[in-house]
């Protein structure tokens, strides 16, 4: 189906999932792809800087065009392959117009995640500060408030843009699971919850989930107080 | 034309102006808008808030639509006025491609031109290090590298997605025209220089020219030395 597509990934990255369930969701299984590891430095190796000058995953090759953006993946995907598989933005203007919305909203969600849940990876030891870290506390409690919210709005089984499952979803339902892998509350976040749990279950999702998860059940409990 | 859009905006910020010139592109001028003070607060104020619970600037509303994140009102205009105007994506796929490509980087380039342009607006003076800035800096320095080299590769007077003016324009000039604001050096960026010239004499470039900026045509010298 799509053999003259390559994927370089990593597991449990939310950038590389979101092109794997795009991939899934416009049919293009039986792509080339090869799973490196971040904590071996793999996604620095010359094989990764052929394909993407910045040493990141997903790196992504369709033919001669290459894609590493996660986002912009799939939206190259989505308008190449309009037709095939899943359609992934809706047709209705107010409809459309969240669900661009939600996406970009999607990358500060990203963002205020990383800066609690890998506040140590991302600070040197020497550089980091209690009240930096509370404070990232405080911004990841209120982004979580917005988006909790904004489900409970939508109404239960609606997806983050409305009726259809859209690119709001194939980008940001990553970034919800990763919260609950990092022992998010589902008692405090009961929307966000069920959400995660409905789409736990679609089949793009659970083709793509990360094997390291998959492997190790268990997460960890960096956000339970959050 | 645009009777039916509001625009809440602040001078000189890249989000505002990326949002001012896909609304010139797309002939949509004649919109109501209104410049806040991001020195008084006033994107804070309950005007902001009862259309961006955020709290940000661009706030923009379109008839009952809301649309806030600057990439997402740039998708959305050019989506809903596909016809009118000029066409902002290209239809070949690898243009196309390279567009979504160049705009996703584009949030990185911006990410890390504000880590050095307003490292002490970001970072409370009990957290600031030298080291932290000096990374910034070197970060910020392997950026423009890249935009650079990306320029220079696509000959001169090209677009940063090919030989159309298009979104990536859009998204990525803004960052561009703040760092050559704040002293980034023409000749030691000819490229990026010759781009940025190139681009000041775009009609819905200058048409949305930070106010700020032409009252006081002098700018920072942050950067002089990156």
């Amino acid at each position: 189906m799509a053999q003259d597509m390559t994927l370089l990934w990593g597991s449990g990255s939310p950038p590389c999932w979101r092109l794997m369930i795009a991939l899934e969701e416009k049919s293009l299984q039986g792509y080339n792809h090869k799973l490196l590891s971040f904590e071996k430095k793999e996604h620095k190796s010359q094989e990764v800087l052929d394909i993407n000058p910045r040493g990141q995953l997903p790196s992504f090759k369709h033919g001669d065009v290459i894609v590493n953006e996660s986002y912009a993946a799939c939206f190259y995907l989505e308008s190449r392959f309009k037709s095939q598989g899943n359609k992934l933005i809706p047709e209705s203007p107010a409809e459309q117009a969240l669900m661009y919305q939600r996406m970009f909203e999607g990358l500060t969600f990203y963002e205020k995640l990383n800066a609690v849940v890998y506040y140590e990876w991302y600070v040197p030891e020497g550089e980091r500060h209690d009240s930096a870290l509370k404070r990232n506390k405080e911004a990841l409690t209120a982004e979580l408030g917005l988006w909790e919210g904004y489900l409970q709005k939508l109404g239960q089984g609606s997806y983050l843009a409305g009726p259809s499952f859209s690119l709001a979803d194939v980008t940001v339902f990553p970034t919800v699971a990763t919260a609950f892998r990092f022992g998010l509350c589902a008692e405090r976040y009961p929307h966000l919850a069920a959400y995660h749990a409905a789409l736990k279950e679609r089949p793009s999702i659970k083709a793509s989930w990360p094997p390291h998860w998959l492997e190790n059940p268990q997460g960890q409990d960096t956000l339970t107080h959050i």
